[in-house]
């Protein structure tokens, strides 16, 4: 049952279109924020920045780890349904190359806005799916605005967000979501905050979903929700 | 159902009881090996050799980081009903001191038994909770005997297991069972490997329960199978 916006819990998602564990989290929250009571509030930051901020790195210096976390990765979105693939570039290039354009873009998208986050979601999830299925550059202009087109905007709209994203408003925007982020104790993305009863419980990574649900005094079901309602619904039919 | 022990999918848990996220683990196996269809071994391991075999190290170089960490094991203890406690020594004098002398007792008492693992799996247990729920020492002689009369042991045959564990054969034993789990591609622990049709699957930390689930063909719950089969039985009666 959906409450009165006034009444849901308020969870802000603070993520990196450079970083997959925040494409499988996104995706889970944007599916269950029609299933739980909550006001799902997208903070696009930049993961550099809180790498820098904290003295956390890339965990990809452990060969080990890195293999380890390109199969888990693989599995995890195969399970949730999210089409992650191995870009064919490592992920330290990546990093190197950055997503500073394609989150200031993000961010002047979400400056454009009046009302929810729609455009925010579509061109964030285009970019993901770039960067981690379709192995895809995103730093380029001319990458960002066939995802703005991708994204439902108009050319010329995409044309003004692209020079919305080069002005100051916008860049300091960016630095003061990820200084938010800092300041709530983040150290990487995704980072969750879940305000319940007048605090804030922060959690990091994409697998704490069952006991975020039990904080937010929700159900969790597994990563596709509709998915088993609809199960559920033919089973009783 | 239980089938016959030769039908049972063979689980591996490498672990070390200086892992707190270890001892989740180990409690949730403990749980689910008598409500999924698996035979779980546990497999004592030393984390300092995993972490130097792999040129991993312990994640609480990162202030915020360890701040996190702290928070979020308290919260799992709490949802999982494992009474994990902050100890009052940082965890890299923790690690400093080792879990050496600890780890080469349970290997011996693994060594002794005949059938199952009863005595490790207690051992074990009374081992995390002297560290990581009363706060005590785990490195001394005195403490493995406590540990040891604790799990139900005869002070006769701890007096023997403490003399066996200095053996060479015992400390070869543990070197082993750490390099098959670095062979296994671990750089961490616990280290999850599940043998399931003939590939060895594996899963690092205590979060991947439900995926685990879905690879092996059985139902997650949640970390408190037994309370739920509970809780139905009597929402049923």
């Amino acid at each position: 049952m959906m409450s009165s916006s006034s009444k849901l819990k308020l969870v802000e998602f603070f993520y990196d279109v450079i970083s997959p564990y925040s494409w499988l989290a996104f995706e889970v929250f944007c599916r269950y924020r029609n299933v739980w009571d909550i006001n799902l509030k997208l903070r696009p930051a930049l993961l550099g920045g809180v790498y820098r901020g904290s003295g956390n790195r890339s965990p990809d210096d452990v060969p080990r780890k890195y293999h380890y976390m390109g199969m888990d990765l693989l599995r995890l979105g195969s399970y949730a349904a999210v089409p992650l693939r191995a870009p064919t570039q490592p992920v330290h290039a990546l990093m190197a190359k950055g997503s500073l354009a394609a989150m200031r873009f993000v961010t002047a998208v979400g400056e454009m806005e009046t009302d929810g986050d729609d455009k925010v979601e579509k061109v964030s999830r285009e970019l993901w799916k770039r960067i981690w299925s379709k192995d895809q550059d995103i730093s380029q202009l001319a990458s960002l605005a066939e995802v703005g087109r991708q994204a439902g905007l108009s050319a010329k709209k995409v044309e003004e967000l692209l020079e919305l994203s080069q002005d100051s408003a916008i860049k300091h925007k960016l630095r003061d979501t990820t200084q938010e982020a800092l300041d709530y104790g983040g150290f990487g993305f995704p980072l969750t905050v879940c305000h319940v009863d007048g605090e804030a419980k922060i959690f990091f990574g994409s697998d704490r979903f069952e006991i975020m649900a039990h904080c937010l005094g929700e159900k969790w079901v597994g990563p596709q929700p509709v998915q088993e309602a609809i199960m559920k619904a033919t089973m009783a039919s």
